[in-house]
């Protein structure tokens, strides 16, 4: 498989999973008290908004790592869809999440469950690069020097140590971790869309 | 990112959440007396009607946008991940709103809730044009002269502003602040398409 | 909008609508009595087959019309957007369907229903036939002959007449109705297929 | 219908029903619990993961088969449609599998839906492979010699042949035919992907 069907594949189910999150958020039972049934949903909107922005994360991330890549054998496609299969898992722990912010009850499993993913997700994204780089980088383009995909490996790895970290901090406090996953998710946003500035338009 | 891969996602976003909405209408418990079951369910029909010519005329508006945007730096990107946000986001208060008619009960708050829902996608949309068109238009293409998207952006900013009325009508009338979604909907709709007649096929 | 962009759009609702119906189907509740429960099931696996085929046929007889079109305006992206209003609201009706087969009750209502859903397709789907061939065919491509385009209309046209009288028999029998609408669904899949062999792939 | 059309309709079918997974998955009832409730659902993750990679092996396989195929006749279509039938079908056996692991009744007969499904898409791909290689391959493209041809149809019917025992085995142990269920799946997903390494990017 060359890696424009690998990618458009990926975008699918990036699309899908990021759209399904609503599914999870449902209208409250009582209608006549509707506004204070709608308010008591804050922490579904906010663990949506977190999630979307995640997976709108990932898939600027892949990209990135995607237009490095010339292409893909078996073992890189496999890696890819042990990724995707994080990525779509990511709606589950997202309603565990909120239901238990709602609740106030199991916040600290729950958050372990979302940082585990997310971390988790954090690995497959690392091993996939570090697979494409590996044996002299073969599988990557040949205008990626190897300076710069040492690079981009160590500026990916940062990614699951800090949300491995944020997930051990729910043990402490699930909402000093939660703030560490919402940081980090706007950190890898922002910054994986900043290396695409001024480059040809994919 | 280059706006190809940019509208190709955005445009998997649209075509799921236009078609997600149909899973918020349920079938009767009731199947002894189905007709009347059935016909009791229009709040959702037209519901469903309204989000599905909804989300058609965002579709339609964006690609009139980005026929016009060149490149995407990483704040387009940002912008256009929430616009998307706000898209994906309208099953809930389609569901609550057509839930709310059914019950005769929380109309105000349901139609406040739809109504913000589209007052912010709304702003969402302008943000994206008026930053692409900012500093001189670095991001629109050569050919888009400085007063035309001038235009383009006075002919946008009318949308938001016209949505955060009528959402505001519904504390007065939840049915005229509807009627005038409706009627602004189909006006983007077919007002959008108009601007595509004749030009050359994208 | 160029028709490139409305077809794949198309695709995107087409492909979702298709496999969005198998979330209507439950798993039974009483897992002692398993293999018993499933074949209780047999109308939700039917209509699931049913609807199934009608969207790939749908697909299908969409793509042998834009194969003959050549652009579109603001009229014919709004009847195409209503068409696909239809098709993603079959999951619906399918549901009511299979439920209604399954308790033994409302089957007449649930097959009106269905059979509606499918003529007022067929219906749309004529509409943009009749409005692309209009005037002259100035939407067509030029090698189609205007009495090609007749000959198409005229094709087209059996459709939700057959449908219609179909959901009429409905009254009589719902049996018999939906022998028929299968037998339709069949024939359009098989036909429309048919009208591409020996053409350049699309 | 060429098979460039034929094939991104089916990519996204795969895409959706590979992401439509996740909705079988549904957060525990007792939040006060919550870990304990979460590790309860392990068969939940189990069929997940096994149905997730096992439709990434059919999209793999599908590539496979449609680069040696160059036209797309109605039978073909037909073919294609009830294999994607089956495919989004998937999620239904997933979730009455994962059910009955958890409820611990029903295993077998769960074992043998599920086994059906695998079973009956193996026969659909394999029919879809023979008759595109019939009448001396008139619907493959011309570099496909006779004998490859041949070799591919022997390398895809061992597929629904060792499906169809893994099935048969549940008589005997639900847990012996689960293990060869996910055997296959990964022998046929890194299998399928080999077949590809090499070879022009598609």
């Amino acid at each position: 498989v060359g890696t424009g069907r690998l990618e458009t594949f990926s975008d699918g189910v990036f699309a899908i999973a990021i759209t399904l999150l609503i599914l999870e958020i449902r209208p409250p039972e009582d209608f006549s008290h509707l506004a204070r049934g709608l308010l008591d949903l804050w922490p579904s909107y906010a663990a949506y908004a977190a999630s979307f922005l995640l997976i709108g994360g990932v898939w600027v991330n892949h990209h990135a790592m995607f237009r490095r890549i010339a292409r893909a054998d078996r073992w890189l496609l496999l890696l890819n869809l042990l990724l995707l299969l994080d990525v779509a898992f990511l709606p589950f722990p997202t309603a565990v999440l909120a239901e238990a912010l709602r609740e106030g009850e199991g916040e600290v499993v729950a958050c372990v469950l979302y940082g585990a993913t997310l971390t988790i997700g954090g690995v497959f994204f690392n091993s996939l690069w570090a697979y494409a780089a590996s044996h002299g980088g073969r599988l990557l383009r040949p205008e990626v020097a190897p300076a710069a995909a040492r690079g981009v490996g160590r500026r990916f790895v940062v990614g699951p140590t800090a949300y491995a970290i944020a997930t051990l901090l729910a043990f402490a406090s699930p909402w000093a971790s939660l703030a560490v996953f919402v940081a980090l998710t706007l950190f890898y946003l922002v910054e994986g869309a900043e290396d695409r500035r001024g480059r040809p338009a994919g």
